[in-house]
């Protein structure tokens, strides 16, 4: 099936670069791009054209780092660091997703904002439970998201109320992984929580589990230096975090780290080395006064970096507000380096919100030929424009003012999911 | 006339102090505040009950610092630094207030921005033009507004499409504060753009309007390190910028003074000493890499600090948000000094964005007896909520999400206003 798209497109193809087409046709065949063009070629006169005139179609979000689970409290006890957030809040939240009847209502209800606010694509944690991780799952996949999701694996340092035993939580984890769809747009991902979470045994099951059937891993890395330090003392025999992960198998290319804002010279060059991905959560590390992570760096060091809301550690779901976060955390940076850093303008952020998470997904440099489309409309004609703005200058403020409204369809893996 | 609103209230009399009453009637006469209760007292027994039961009804803001003609171009230009992005954006953006019929198209829709997002006080800069600031201010009236807006004096180094002649300043200043309604809601503030937009002569004419006829001041103040060194080459006589206004009677009890950012210790102590009010713009001292405010050691110091939107430098409207920055911009000084310095808290926070701008309008401490009633009402009901969260809980995600439909209702002196 042949259809157009036709409205002002714009993407970033690579970092740094924002393709502008004016009054262009996104050329679909069975929701794939089959091309960008400025005048309707010959032989796709005819088809159905649906139009966004004067509308700016562009790439949708990937948030590479969310807590499905801790939506419930989206915005609540910033007052805290942590790891004292972590056992106040989030534990208890956690612990609610037992009841799978109540994981649904709510799982439904973050998979829409998801959507509504034009994230197709996620890697997300769920909690430790079985079914309503399979809940997760299923929401995901109705509302149209695409991606990951890990069933979280935790048994030790949690809380009275949310923790597993060894051995159930890795029965468990072979239930979950056998129980998943196999064609689904939604697929599983290995999910130690983070190293002090996990013991040893439980490591070395689940590196044999990603080893085995071919699994990505997402987990923690360097947020906080009270974790890194108690990290220390849990493995005495790796002078680095990251080696408590790597010793079992888990630090493996396509494994997503969220966070590394601590990671020094020697962590950051075994991320690249690994190709490993950081899955970067300005909010959350502000919010918890974690840090704020040398990305530029990261960049010019050729890591691959990504973004991530970080719910609820982060305060912003949409990815809009995430990457307006991310450009001004690398400002902070710039500020506090004596303005010798280079900051993330708006179209880099754009590109790290977008095509450097879809790229984890398979997906090519932006709106590229032969990917199921993955794009917003975002309608702004509302905004008084009598002199006549960019497009340039249009893209911007959609990003900065991250209107919810303001998306008026978002199509995810060729289908028109809002 | 008494009223009474029924709903669980909260409001901020002191830093760091939040008060919470569940379920609690606030009593109103006229429009004014006559206590709050926890059951309703004898005497009001019968009279009209405004029911907002389970919503929160809390201050509304005070937004200390924004540009008006700024408006139109709210989130764009982000990738360029202070004074580029005057040249390049700003102040062809504040020529075109020139057209009234423009002038009154923009402010009708900002004032329905400010109002729906529950900024019911302001301190705002309008452009150069004399017809449009009065505009300006009849629609701010009209919208249910309070507060100041200043006519901007520049009469050098603006652009050939905005700047005025000395002469032409002061007469049009004189006239347009002749032209105020003495009776408004909106009064008017001189507003020397800041020291390099205004000659001497021009400075020391509004230093005598200020004098001869009462007025407060606003400007801006140490925002930028270039801009400092700018403003010590035009007065090689002023150790510091402060003095550069101070000189022509411009830096008196009540001077708002925007960003401060590099206020060192004497600086401060003479915004102390004079009494002038801090107007902190977080976003916006972050979006324009000028730097992030000591506003922890300014408390300490007890200056008087507020909050500003600071848009369009600052590219969030609704002040739940800039609150919510300010709490980032704290938490940055705190990872910068080592984990040493406090941030603030969120009710610390929402006394910056509320109480501490209230006092400026001569309102008492947080929902005080006698003041007009300045409220928004927070429905937040369509939240899953099967675990009863607290209102303090409640009360911080509002700040923290800060979604404009969220705002059920907003009370400005007196008046119900959305």
């Amino acid at each position: 099936m042949k259809q157009i798209l036709h409205g002002h497109i714009v993407h970033a193809p690579k970092l740094g670069a924002l393709e502008i087409l004016e009054n262009g046709y996104m050329l679909l065949e069975n929701g794939k791009i089959a091309g960008i063009a400025g005048a309707l070629p010959d032989d796709w006169k005819g088809c159905e054209i649906i139009d966004y005139s004067d509308r700016i179609i562009m790439q949708s979000f990937c948030d590479m780092h969310l807590h499905a689970p801790q939506y419930p409290m989206l915005g609540m006890g910033m007052d805290l660091p942590l790891l004292e957030w972590l056992n106040t809040y989030t534990f208890k939240t956690e612990a609610r997703f037992a009841d799978v009847d109540y994981a649904r209502e709510i799982y439904r209800r973050l998979a829409k904002e998801l959507i509504d606010n034009g994230t197709t694509r996620v890697c997300a944690f769920s909690s430790l439970h079985l079914e309503s991780t399979l809940v997760l799952m299923e929401e995901f996949e109705k509302a149209g998201i695409c991606g990951f999701v890990g069933k979280v694996n935790m048994d030790r340092n949690g809380s009275p109320e949310l923790q597993e035993n060894t051995e159930d939580s890795i029965r468990d984890t072979i239930k979950w992984l056998d129980a998943c769809p196999k064609d689904a747009h939604i697929q599983p991902i290995l999910t130690p929580r983070f190293t002090p979470s996990c013991t040893n045994e439980l490591m070395a099951a689940l590196g044999k589990l990603a080893k085995e059937r071919g699994l990505y891993v997402q987990s923690h890395l360097s947020e906080n230096t009270s974790e890194i330090e108690w990290v220390r003392s849990l493995h005495p025999d790796c002078p680095q975090y990251w080696e408590s992960y790597d010793k079992y198998g888990l630090f493996n290319s396509h494994t997503v780290m969220a966070h590394c804002v601590h990671s020094d010279e020697r962590e950051r060059k075994a991320i690249k080395d690994h190709n490993v991905v950081v899955a970067h959560c300005p909010d959350s590390n502000i919010n918890l006064i974690s840090g704020v992570a040398p990305i530029r760096q990261m960049l010019n060091e050729g890591i691959w970096v990504t973004l991530g809301s970080d719910i609820a550690g982060g305060a912003i779901l949409p990815m809009m507000g995430v990457i307006a976060e991310a450009i001004r955390s690398s400002k902070i940076r710039r500020i506090h380096s004596n303005w010798t850093v280079d900051f993330l303008t708006v179209a880099e952020g754009y590109y790290l919100g977008t095509t450097s998470g879809a790229h984890y997904f398979g997906a090519g440099d932006g709106f590229a030929n032969g990917d199921p489309l993955h794009a917003i409309v975002i309608d702004d004609r509302h905004y008084v424009d009598t002199h006549r703005l960019s497009i340039r200058d249009r893209f911007e403020r959609a990003i900065y003012r991250a209107k919810t409204d303001d998306i008026c369809a978002v199509y995810s893996a060729g289908r028109k999911v809002k």
